[in-house]
């Protein structure tokens, strides 16, 4: 396809190829083989594609990282009691990580030069852009029951309890480790937890994973917020990346709010939530819009006109859904919404398997998703048409810092 | 998100709201009720946003159109036996297919009004682009079974026999009809195929499904070819869709070729084709390009420079896939390819369920992908690497001419 048939396509398109020079031509193998490991090296320096959103920070990126179109979520077990051999992977996976970041390659690009090797890299994102690919790392309760990490587990990291209305999928449920992967690409998201699961091969494997699009909460919500796929919108009032304020209180774990190897990170509750489409589809417009609360089309709050008014809650339903998850409702309950939706094909019965892949981050699950989904549970009129089918909850440690550090570091580290 | 944060995006938006006015405002959503209906019938002479795909021709869309980026496809079988009623629902069907690929919503506009009823449309769509949806309808072998329909089974569209290492899932094979969706968004895609299945509730039920991105062929070859998840380009010599030479000769169901009612119309294979991916992402470099006949990074054929440079079929390994698929192995042979990738998540063992999912277009199912794929099943060397594990075959009938025709009207109509 060319570029002026593609309207997705921008007009300059910076590619992997042209930035680490992985080709098939003779000469650009050759410096890869040679010059390239060095200059791959100096991945964060500068040299990354015009769309990477960089690695490095205080805080993981891809959580105030305004939201890719993309989503590719996995969460690992862990197949070995080693703790060195875990440490190395974590290692791995943040050079790794760096990397596809930055819209390179994993590996040194010798991958060329040793034909009698597996590639270091799959390869089916050559030629594609960064995408604005983001890795969040995050570790679930049952990691802290290996390697000796019980007493660093947080307290804020509490198991889910079980709610009212859950229906959870064991094959969909839980994780002794998680990696979330946004891109506005799909294979560049989808890439990328392959390769990671290439090199964890033998030391964790995927328990489950998920696809997702389309973005159903924008963390920059001054445009319009996408539609789920119930077609309203959703999550209108969610914490954007520029409010410092409204994360500081929020979504980043504080000084004191813990161990202090958490500072800096955040609390992450992944659901799995099916929508009972086609019953969905056959209920009055009335009674949809009394659910959420809003109007379908504009997305107003019932008794308004734009869908950024300030919603009158006692205009609503008691049970309607905007209601019910609002802050006023809940002692002022905030937490940072990134989730995506999902069609996962048919179930056996013909219907969609589809809904609401949710992703939320919170300073404490606690103080964030455990009470609003005990009240959400208990009372949302949105309850008869959703069922909640997995679910797990992540410790997402601090930022990787610079080019020496390394995912889990603060946790892992002897001198930490 | 903003327009300047968000890279994919265009800086003019030209929106489904825009194009109708539905909206939550009173105002707007008078105007659709009242006027609306009539403004909104209009669809197709010029209103359609700016990157719609013209539904009416003398072929469908969604063959030689250029390839879409994301794919939804389903599989249904009819529920009923009467068949006034399919054919009730052939045009609404047909109805619904030229609104949404124009970028319009399902139905005219009167849902806002009628709060006690259903919305006409699922509106997830709403506010977003045409996105060049095309809809493409097919007939399975077992329709003809029904209705009365058994002379008129085109002897073309043959039941497709067992190719050596077939491992197919009864619950992803097979099915009366089709509606291949392809938009470069995926919310469109999917979108449409609900909106269809719940238009054709009672009547039709979707059996099985299959999301698809990153298009793995294209149809105007001029530019670099997509990947495959196995990091190769494939289908680097497809057809083009604006070779009409090629078009007539491989794709396109000429006169006597068969019963009338398929001329101009074509035949689809679908298979999906799982990949080994973990098997394949252990095996050497050398390995990898010996199984496809072309290097991995630039995709040339063996010895060659260019992706595009003519192959020379004897400088491969008996067994490399460029080589068994090459026409001239196989006495010409000539298929349009239009697969996508697919991920769905994780298998029970930890596996990326991962792969292609091949669509072929064909002028005779006999003459295209039976004879290629019995020479690939027996003797490709990329067996050791995919299973295919779904498969379909549709006959797919001519274009929808104008406002007043609809899919399956030479099959159908009374005078036909």
């Amino acid at each position: 396809m060319t570029e002026t048939q593609d309207p997705a396509a921008g007009t300059a398109r910076p590619s992997r190829r042209a930035l680490i020079g992985w080709g098939g031509a003779g000469l650009a193998l050759g410096a890869a083989a040679t010059g390239g490991a060095m200059a791959l090296a100096t991945t964060g320096d500068g040299r990354s594609a015009p769309d990477a959103v960089d690695f490095h920070g205080p805080h993981q990126a891809g959580i105030a990282t305004a939201v890719q179109d993309r989503l590719h979520f996995a969460a690992f077990d862990v197949r070995t009691d080693d703790r060195a051999a875990f440490v190395r992977l974590l290692k791995e996976w943040t050079a790794a990580a760096r990397r596809m970041t930055a819209g390179e390659e994993v590996g040194d690009g010798a991958h060329g030069g040793l034909p009698e090797a597996p590639p270091d890299d799959t390869g089916e994102a050559l030629g594609l852009r960064a995408s604005r690919l983001t890795l969040t790392i995050g570790f679930g309760p049952s990691l802290f029951a290996k390697f000796g990490l019980a007493d660093r587990r947080p307290a804020a990291l509490v198991d889910l309890p079980h709610f009212p209305g859950d229906n959870l999928d064991a094959a969909r449920t839980g994780g002794d480790l998680c990696v979330q992967a946004c891109a506005d690409d799909p294979q560049v998201a989808v890439h990328a937890i392959r390769n990671l699961a290439r090199i964890g091969f033998g030391t964790v494997a995927v328990r489950w994973s998920q696809l997702g699009f389309g973005k159903t909460s924008s963390t920059t919500p001054d445009a319009q917020t996408p539609r789920n796929l119930m077609g309203f919108k959703d999550g209108t009032r969610n914490i954007a990346g520029t409010e410092t304020g409204r994360l500081g209180k929020f979504v980043w774990v504080g000084d004191g709010d813990g161990p202090a190897w958490m500072t800096g990170g955040s609390y992450l509750v992944a659901r799995r939530i099916r929508m009972n489409i086609e019953t969905w589809d056959r209920a009055s417009l009335q009674e949809q819009e009394d659910v959420f609360g809003r109007d379908k089309g504009e997305g107003a709050p019932v008794g308004k006109a734009r869908e950024h008014d300030a919603p009158f809650l006692k205009a609503m339903k008691p049970d309607a859904h905007v209601r019910l998850a609002h802050p006023d409702s809940n002692h002022g309950i905030t937490i940072l919404r990134r989730g995506y939706s999902f069609t996962d094909g048919t179930d056996g019965l013909g219907r969609l398997d589809a809904g609401l892949f949710f992703l939320a981050y919170q300073r404490d699950v606690r103080e964030g998703f455990v009470p609003l989904q005990r009240s959400l549970s208990a009372r949302d009129a949105l309850n008869e048409y959703i069922q909640h089918v997995g679910s797990a909850v992540f410790a997402v440690p601090p930022g990787v810092r610079d080019a020496d550090d390394w995912w889990g570091r603060t946790l892992f580290a002897k001198e930490a």
